[in-house]
């Protein structure tokens, strides 16, 4: 079996905890029962401190023996090519997961994070609120017609698709029921609720090493 | 071999002409030498006329004999499985060509398109202005470096990344030259060339249908 390794950042504040896109990779190894580390890099000068193996200077990246992806999208897809747990592996199934993981990244996130961003900044703008409603609608809609996007079963596009729902801003968006309860079943599986601990964990315990470091700041 | 069937719409306003996304599946066919018809839905009426087939409303969505995708990114995911043309078949190769595929979608596109929006919409924004320029910075910084992002050949990452890189509103987003070289490497090649204007007299075809149904409008 190859060395899988996740590379996230050393810390973060409190904010993004639970949030950081490790989390991502993090559950698809869970939910497939691979076995992998987690190694960081310095949340300080994140910016810089890191482009050869990100160019946005971002986390995470995964390595796979001497393989380097970054993108958690691109690593989960990684991942389901290894786990039947993550992806069926005949055609149609497997076109439909990758259809729906897809539609998470473009149809979904590609709304939802600049929407967010622009709320954050307190600069909402009217029209990208509108364009976020009509794609929540479409999807409550689906939703509505199925208990998990892709072949009938939970696939790493459920584990996506969940993942940019469940964003607290996104999640009091209106009342869309249906997606409400689709996030609660997805973020209720064992395999979430320990990758989100391990990312808590982790962050946390970072806490001590870099209060050491800092003794008289915050 | 599989029968491939592109699907768009019967017509679209002048300005999106030679932008419409079945233009990315055209071109990926185009360059892996794949037959393919393309086939129609109705551009009146969009916003419900196909939810079965395309959830958001839609085009273009894919169909592989009997295997039907809608994200034209998972479209071209499926046909680069198809050719080595569109991607290698090393395992190095193909993690790095699935990395910028996603990158393009998720880290340039999730930028410029809401970016895009509020632009001509009037509602430019400060900050999602500055994210948009520090995304196309760091990619900026990338190329610099290469001819390809991914494998040291041209790969269905950059026919992607090249289609969000090549909006008109985008490409003149700053002084960025090796960008602006890499766009035009990427639309000098023979298959975007056919791709694209294939779509414009796909569209204009439809001209004289629709003139011919409302004699009396515009």
């Amino acid at each position: 079996m190859s060395k899988l390794t996740i590379w996230t950042y050393d810390w973060v504040p409190e904010g993004p905890r639970g949030f950081v896109r490790d989390l991502r990779l993090r559950w698809a190894c869970e939910e497939a029962g691979l076995p992998y580390a987690v190694r960081t890099i310095p949340f300080d000068d994140r910016e810089t401190n890191h482009l050869a193996h990100q160019p946005f200077g971002q986390a995470p990246f995964l390595t796979d023996d001497d393989l380097e992806m970054f993108e958690s999208g691109a690593g989960l897809l990684h991942l389901a090519r290894k786990s039947n747990a993550l992806m069926p592996r005949d055609p149609a199934g497997e076109a439909e997961t990758l259809q729906w993981t897809i539609a998470a990244l473009n149809s979904i996130e590609m709304v939802s994070v600049p929407w967010w961003f622009l709320k954050v900044t307190g600069a909402e703008n009217d029209g990208l609120t509108g364009w976020m409603s009509k794609r929540l609608d479409q999807l409550e809609r689906v939703l509505s017609e199925r208990e998990w996007l892709a072949a009938g079963r939970f696939t790493v596009a459920d584990l996506l698709m969940a993942d940019v729902l469940r964003v607290p801003h996104v999640r009091a968006f209106g009342d869309r029921p249906v997606s409400e309860a689709y996030v609660a079943r997805a973020t209720g599986r064992a395999a979430f609720r320990k990758a989100r601990a391990d990312q808590i964990s982790h962050f946390k315990a970072a806490d001590e090493t870099r209060a050491r470091r800092q003794p008289h700041s915050n």
